[in-house]
């Protein structure tokens, strides 16, 4: 059984996700297996898609392939690319979102040119997802080899990463309860001084942390913590720390020296 | 493999859409499979419910069944249906949404009679999406054969297509990105002076087009193309078409004479 | 094919419900099958949780597993449980969100002590969704015995129900549509002067009932039914009953003396 993994910002108000899904299922092996990642990453962020991929990267079973569209660049010529690495695939546009497997030794990449829309339906210009990388991801859970989806590519037709990598410390993602998620990683180098005890201040507030969980913070609380995805977290017991804090993506907080 | 596909005006913030599931689950084969179309229909929109199921209709393979349950007059006198055409099937409210299947040549449909609630639970009159559409289609799903579900019914009982045929272009449905999605065929008689060159205005704006992909807008301008569903769109390129001009689902938009 | 249903707080919009479904594939079976309760519980609200998981609870084929995350107090010393009742299994936090199974005369509890992260990625504190229950669920999904997966418990280790038991009637939740749902059950003593046709009333508006259908409400009016779930609860046609009553879950409702 293949496993699709599915991640947008198509939301699931319209029916553009059910239409991928359909293609996938059209086209693809009939024990395919679908999952929703996320359909919910803002409208054209381009940057929070790829966090989100790179972080749900090498959770599913081998084979997986994880088909990301946050494609603003749609219908131009930026590449449509489909790529092996690590024993999964990724099928998306080549704007940056999968910029993450260029560091993997064994990348493969190819650039997808067919496209093919539903019974009786024109091609679109405007929705890749369900005209053209979705048949490539159901070809490949069919057993296709990469190779025979397109010409072969090179890692940068994968775009060039949305961010550039922070030497501090950036706020990536903010998650429904207010949370604080950054991409400062436990084993840092910019992390030295909070691992040997130094205080977080964030917009002149002192965080204190890190705690091993939220109910170690008293009511209203700030605190941080190495998060469920590796990286520093910031958090308000019972309460938003980004609505007390003012926070959205993009924030960078200064770390203390060590 | 036998897929039933889901459409309501539930939300997925209740458990109303996980009830009719398990309904499915319970009384379907085994080797059911299901997925969302999508559940966000405004509540009680029977017009946007048509729109979307008559858009995504003829996308899953052979055999599907569709499940759609927009459904003001439950427990009223409208009839409770399953229809069969060009190889699919429908399952829901005889109000007009799947009315759009009256055309169809190879049109049978059947009036459900018979409830069927969770186990220990009393026959709602509230909820046919779970007590009376689900297990509908769980049988059709598990081979049942369309006459058994119930007595013989007309086209009418599918009820009246929501809306009257629009000669001009109607707004139908407005998108994540606050695109206008209409009802204007590209192969309309009245999309001719669309199709050489005149161009269109909306609330006194003028709307280019058509382009062949968003970013081929300048940044905030209004563009017009042919969309994923072969109706004439409109859009903003990176923002809501919907917020600067206050449109909604019924505007009615004019074009130009040929 | 066993089934785990998942309810949760963690919303849609981050990767959490994602990471959990992942960990599942990766630990489980290879035809499990995976169904959304609700992931738009409330955050932390934990009675919330354990009504929508009470109500939902028996609808699943026999066997079904039910992995239920809300919450608040993850890290903590409240134990992390997992149990058998009439035939289906419950996998989450003891903080009561599974107290209602108490009443089960086969149940059986065990408290779980391993945690199990992603490949590459250290235990979380703040995640036991992803680490410790779906680990967890997925062993039971394989055919491993409750008994292997932990230290036998006590009913207790469920912990408390997280609302006494009202005497009167309770709203314990607002639906999309912005209907009442209370806690009082058809047949309860308290509800023996609305059977007998006393009228209700809330907070100064006459509430017309029992009607067996919404259609049976004049627009806008106020009506009371036995809901689907076999409850009393409250709507408005064709408008919220919760907007008009300025009602919230935990509104106790008065009822007329029988």
């Amino acid at each position: 059984m293949t496993t699709i993994a599915l991640l947008s910002d198509f939301g699931i108000v319209d029916v553009y996700v059910a239409e991928v899904k359909a293609a996938l299922l059209r086209l693809g092996p009939a024990d395919l297996r679908l999952i929703d990642i996320t359909h919910d990453v803002p409208p054209g962020d381009v940057a929070a898609g790829a966090w989100a991929l790179a972080r749900f990267w090498g959770q599913l079973p081998p084979g997986a392939i994880h088909l990301a569209v946050v494609d603003p660049g749609v219908g131009t010529g930026r590449p449509a690319v489909a790529a092996a690495a690590a024993g999964s695939y990724f099928v998306g546009p080549g704007n940056g979102i999968g910029a993450f497997l260029g560091a993997s030794p064994d990348l493969r990449v190819v650039r997808l040119a067919r496209r093919e829309s539903p019974p009786g339906r024109a091609p679109s210009t405007t929705f890749d997802g369900r005209d053209r990388f979705a048949p490539a991801a159901a070809r490949l859970a069919a057993g296709l080899d990469l190779a025979a989806l397109g010409d072969p590519g090179l890692p940068a037709d994968l775009g060039a990463p949305p961010r550039p990598a922070a030497g501090g410390c950036r706020v990536v993602w903010v998650d429904r309860f207010g949370n604080l998620i950054t991409d400062l990683r436990r084993d840092a180098a910019a992390a030295a001084a909070l691992r040997s005890g130094v205080p977080l201040a964030v917009a002149g507030r002192a965080v204190r942390g890190p705690v091993a969980a939220y109910a170690e913070g008293a009511r209203d609380e700030l605190i941080w913590y190495w998060g469920s995805g590796d990286t520093l977290e910031i958090a308000r017991r019972g309460a938003s720390a980004a609505a007390l804090l003012g926070a959205a993506p993009g924030l960078v907080i200064e770390l203390p020296a060590s």
